[in-house]
């Protein structure tokens, strides 16, 4: 068997880790920032149907569309991503795994969004937006994980407005983000028309609070949501439960 | 021991029915409408402290101010209602109870609470409002069940917009309401100054979507809401779980 380290030259401090989805690899640099469970669950909570074309705000190392382009029918997979190393590692990464054709990464501001891609343009947006609104306490509010953690560079507001103005009429958003925005998200998706339709909370173990939340919007939809079972990750600790092993690892 | 039945007179097609807290009992008619399990959440959900004043908005044969008054410390319960018949067997459960000095029942129109009573003059709303916004199809908009159960005589905005002018400031709203109307809900609360703080899903199995939501919401209060464990209600058909068990039924 061919060894996938010799395909690809790996800067200093960077890894190349599977992802157990048509072979797929990624790039990765610890010191920086690995993708979570946050990735993979948004992933498999979001769709693409045949034909249709998605823009991921704030891709990282473009893990979702690497994942999303494995799982669904999506047509094309665009990635935009503020930071230039992350930029360079997701690029590769799409080389690496031949997927030059069907996924761009593109480098720019999730605020800017609609100056770079025509307005009204995209069927489906997926985000794994910066959670954290407590800046002001940040040390380092330059360095890459705080930039990918917290909102140092764009808002809640920025990443659903700029969805709002990039999705066709009826177009999907699919967003990840914690439980403690809710209130938040779901006032800004409404304030800018994209109306929650499917909504699941991610809780660590069955007694514990959510930890995590994935909503899916519709520009222009009706007020009707639904909630769905609630996702329960570990049975006990550091043992996934079936529903994770059926429906995020083929198990 | 005496027959309770000897304390009271029940009219045509009224029951009493034990309420299993304090050896409280409550008159009901099945003809009408009978509280059901929602309630019962609700009172297990919503928490009055020491010298707190409570009003129930739209409460029905006056099951929540009954159960709150056997399980807080609340120092006052009152308790609106629109329906005539509904008033006169919430005052006689109340007379049988010997609650005449913790719960007054007042017949009037959510829409006008603030006509009846004095702004920003309660520490906690309850109401387990009507869940149904789908008046065009119904039949008798006029019969017991369906005000009680559909939007006919007030709207969801209308008990949202009257709970935020009737509670002081930092005083809390708790509501139970059905998960599709969720966005609204959320929406109008914060409209009115109402954030919501706490929220639980009850689904009625662990694998299938919520059927039914608990807010705790504080009037004025900032932005940062918990989402709680999921309360699942049955382990399998007809049996209740451990959960439930403990929490509801002392158990």
């Amino acid at each position: 068997m061919e060894n996938p380290n010799s395909k690809i030259s790996l800067k200093a401090g960077e890894r190349l880790d599977d992802l157990n989805r048509n072979g797929y690899m990624i790039i990765q640099n610890k010191d920086k920032f690995c993708f979570g469970m946050d990735a993979v669950l948004l992933s498999g909570f979001a769709d693409a149907r045949p034909g249709e074309k998605v823009i991921d705000l704030g891709t990282g190392t473009g893990v979702i569309p690497i994942l999303m382009e494995a799982k669904t029918e999506g047509e094309h997979f665009t990635a935009l991503e503020i930071q230039e190393e992350s930029v360079d590692m997701a690029r590769r990464s799409v080389a690496f795994n031949e997927l030059d054709s069907k996924i761009d990464i593109v480098k720019g501001d999730i605020k800017c969004a609609t100056e770079i891609f025509k307005k009204a343009s995209f069927d489906v947006v997926t985000t794994n937006p910066p959670y954290m609104n407590d800046n002001h306490g940040l040390k380092n509010p330059e360095v890459p994980k705080a930039i990918a953690r917290h909102e140092v560079l764009c808002s809640l507001e920025d990443v659903i407005r700029e969805s709002a103005l990039l999705l066709k009429p009826g177009g999907r958003l699919y967003m990840i983000h914690r439980p403690h925005r809710l209130i938040d998200i779901i006032f800004q998706m409404r304030v800018h028309k994209l109306e929650p339709k499917r909504i699941q909370f991610v809780h660590p173990y069955i007694d514990k609070e959510a930890n995590m939340v994935l909503i899916e919007a519709v520009r222009g939809g009706k007020s009707m949501v639904r909630v769905e079972e609630p996702l329960i990750i570990y049975s006990e600790p550091g043992k996934y439960t079936k529903q994770v092993l059926e429906e995020y690892y083929n198990a």
